[in-house]
């Protein structure tokens, strides 16, 4: 370590334990540098309410630079981080390298297909912006299509959607189309009400919301019933060409749409570390979030494994905020000689919403369904949102959906655009530098 | 023409002149279909405000069937247009046909690169949400990337942006970029404060804004000047590499960014009409803006080409409205066997905003220069805007931005989403169908 100048801390991701690290070393003996391929944080629990039109991107995303900007020992780099070396204390980035002292691996999690390159191919994810507006495009652009066929086998596929995995995404996701069908494209689509639009929730465990009170179970269940989102239990997704979902007991349902919201994984980046990875790519760390035999490094959020009470973490946010914090303070303990702290999770509780006024809650011993939990759920997100203006336009906006059953933000940027922007000669091609 | 039904009329475009169109045939005895490859309508003269990343692109752009969900004679078709059977009164879409008694064309316009390939292929142009969009990306990703690297040729580049074309996109692009650099981006990158960061607004003609009182020609050159912006007359581009702009006297100007705001011609649908083409592309129409040959068909804005007084009508937004208008009245008025009226064109003036207190506006006999121009400017846009929620949610923008100097929408959306939106297999080949 160097002598003169303050050390250095390497923050990998921008996301919430990557952004929560960062703000608990605000005004700390140490250089703070924070990578992240781009340039805004994404508020990733909302990505749902942009795939369906009810946001639009710019209102659950905020540039990195915006929230670091009063911190003045803290430094933004936009890079993609392609490589750790441990031994050297070097971070292999697109644009070159980056020393550090210590370092923050909050890379999080992507996908995971377990496997099934059908689904990789075919299905839509919900981990980032990208898919989120890909998803709202193409939702969106099977009306369209489903308006001019006379055929009416691809009427049914056009009008069928596909969402597998019961969590909070999962049942969220599902809520949220069918208000978007019910209340919006019904408007815009008048034979939409004499039509089956069909979508289906297929959940692998035998209730929706695992790790919740069987009551609030059975209430999502039945709130996402009266939406008419057909729930399945106990069914397993074997594959998907497209145009239908193969079950593991053989049976078929046609839909030119499937969301897959049915498991993440740890980034790519876990298994270049060299170190031993546990289920899903994550990789087992010590109590204090340090990667064993490499004190100086700590993982926090979805690519850190570590047990509570004998259970994995779960991957969610809570658990990278407060992990985040407690890498950052640890760092400090660490750069003052004084002895770490392990990591003691609070669980805030779970929270889902299905749509208007239909919600679920479970917060410690306390539960809360309809109504009461809805205004609790949104009351929860405006105050974690980033950024006054952003509370206040998704404010607006949700007002504006709620009375006037209206989504301002349903644009399918074409297919022209996409092609325009990938090719984009000096653009894409200093992206790639970058 | 079919006895029982009533006749349709077909309109191409959902820009100003096509929406004007449906909107003033609403309630007529007649069926109308709209068709565009976009299921939004943009409000063009604000793309620049999504390029320099002071409003979100959902704010400028409004779902064509919520504008037209009042008008129950009137249907959106999402496709393209591919040719146009003047015969045989159909049009040929990327879905198939629709068969027409009238049309109106109003299809619009392109970026006009004067043939020179070498600026097709390096620049950004400013037409339609895919171009903004990605040129937000690219201004933004420039200082991302001036600040990694150690090259002070490369950084140079990177922080010089060539504007072509001194009309109000040209100068209004400049000015706000003087403003996103010297207001905003300085708060991120305090090192922009000691660095050079260059904007050239170059002109062909001997002063901006052709056509304006001296004056205010005068006028807006000083305000772009105050915000440091190069502007220079007489100066004409003869192509471009990526790196370097090349002038007509030989000089260049080393630059990763050229705006080409220097002109715009019709579609390239007009080619395929089959008849007569002047100037940048436009079909001469008759006085009552019929195809000559073919009185049953209409076009409109800047697709057309009519002379005012012995010179060509610009191809702005007001024509467009005003043609789109008497285009439909001349419809019915063939359907009612009455005599058709020709256009007569209402020049509302000219404003051009150069940034915060600054404008500069012609109506009329009226001129006005600096806040109370800026304030005209803003009433007028505010208004103009299609939706009473984008009106409110871009006010807020637009404050937000005036007294904090912040500019939310500043995200860039990564080569990886291009790619991902691009290759999206079953996405493209579904839009490419459509």
């Amino acid at each position: 370590m160097r002598a003169s100048s303050p050390p250095i801390v390497a923050i990998v991701g921008a996301g919430f334990g990557g952004l929560r690290a960062a703000q608990t070393l605000s005004g700390a003996p140490v250089d703070v540098v924070v990578i992240d391929q781009n340039n805004y944080h994404t508020f990733q629990p909302l990505l749902y309410q942009v795939a369906t039109a009810a946001l639009p991107p710019t209102e659950i995303a905020q540039p990195v630079r915006a929230i670091l900007r009063r911190h003045s020992n803290v430094t933004y780099r936009m890079a993609s981080v392609t490589g750790v070396d441990l031994q050297r204390r070097r971070l292999l980035l697109s644009t070159g390298e980056q020393a550090y002292d210590y370092l923050i691996l909050a890379a999080g999690s992507q996908t995971n297909y377990f496997g099934m390159p059908s689904l990789a191919e075919h299905s839509f994810g919900l981990k980032g912006m990208g898919d989120a507006i890909l998803l709202r495009n193409h939702i969106l652009q099977q009306f369209e299509l489903a308006m001019q066929t006379s055929d009416p086998d691809e009427c049914q596929r056009l009008l069928s959607f596909v969402i597998v995995g019961g969590g909070p995404t999962g049942v969220e996701c599902a809520g949220a189309l069918a208000e978007l069908v019910d209340f919006v494209l019904v408007k815009d689509y008048p034979w939409l009400a004499e039509t089956d639009v069909c979508i289906y929730l297929l959940e692998a465990m035998p209730a929706l919301l695992p790790g919740l009170d069987p009551r609030l179970q059975q209430a999502a269940a039945d709130m996402l019933d009266r939406r008419h989102v057909h729930v399945r239990c106990r069914a397993s997704v074997t594959g998907y060409d497209g145009g239908a979902v193969t079950l593991k007991d053989g049976e078929t349902l046609p839909a030119n749409t499937l969301i897959w919201a049915a498991g993440v994984r740890a980034v790519d980046l876990m298994a270049a570390l060299g170190v031993p990875q546990a289920r899903g790519g994550r990789v087992p760390v010590a109590p204090t979030l340090q990667v064993p035999g490499h004190p100086e490094a700590f993982i926090v959020g979805d690519a850190a494994y570590l047990e509570d009470h004998g259970r994995p973490l779960p991957m969610v946010a809570p658990v990278a905020l407060q992990q985040g914090q407690l890498a950052a303070r640890n760092v400090l303990r660490l750069v003052a000689g004084q002895p770490l702290q392990p990591f003691v999770y609070h669980d805030p509780g779970t929270l889902a919403t299905i749509g208007r006024n239909a919600a679920v809650a479970q917060l410690g011993r306390f539960k809360f369904r309809g109504f009461l939990a809805w205004v609790l759920w949104l009351g929860v997100h405006i105050v974690q949102l980033i950024g006054f203006r952003n509370r206040l336009v998704v404010l607006i906006n949700w007002a504006w959906e709620y009375f006037f059953s209206e989504r301002g933000a349903r644009l399918i940027v074409n297919d022209d655009t996409f092609n325009r922007l990938a090719r984009a000669p000096d653009s894409a091609e200093r992206a790639r530098a970058a």
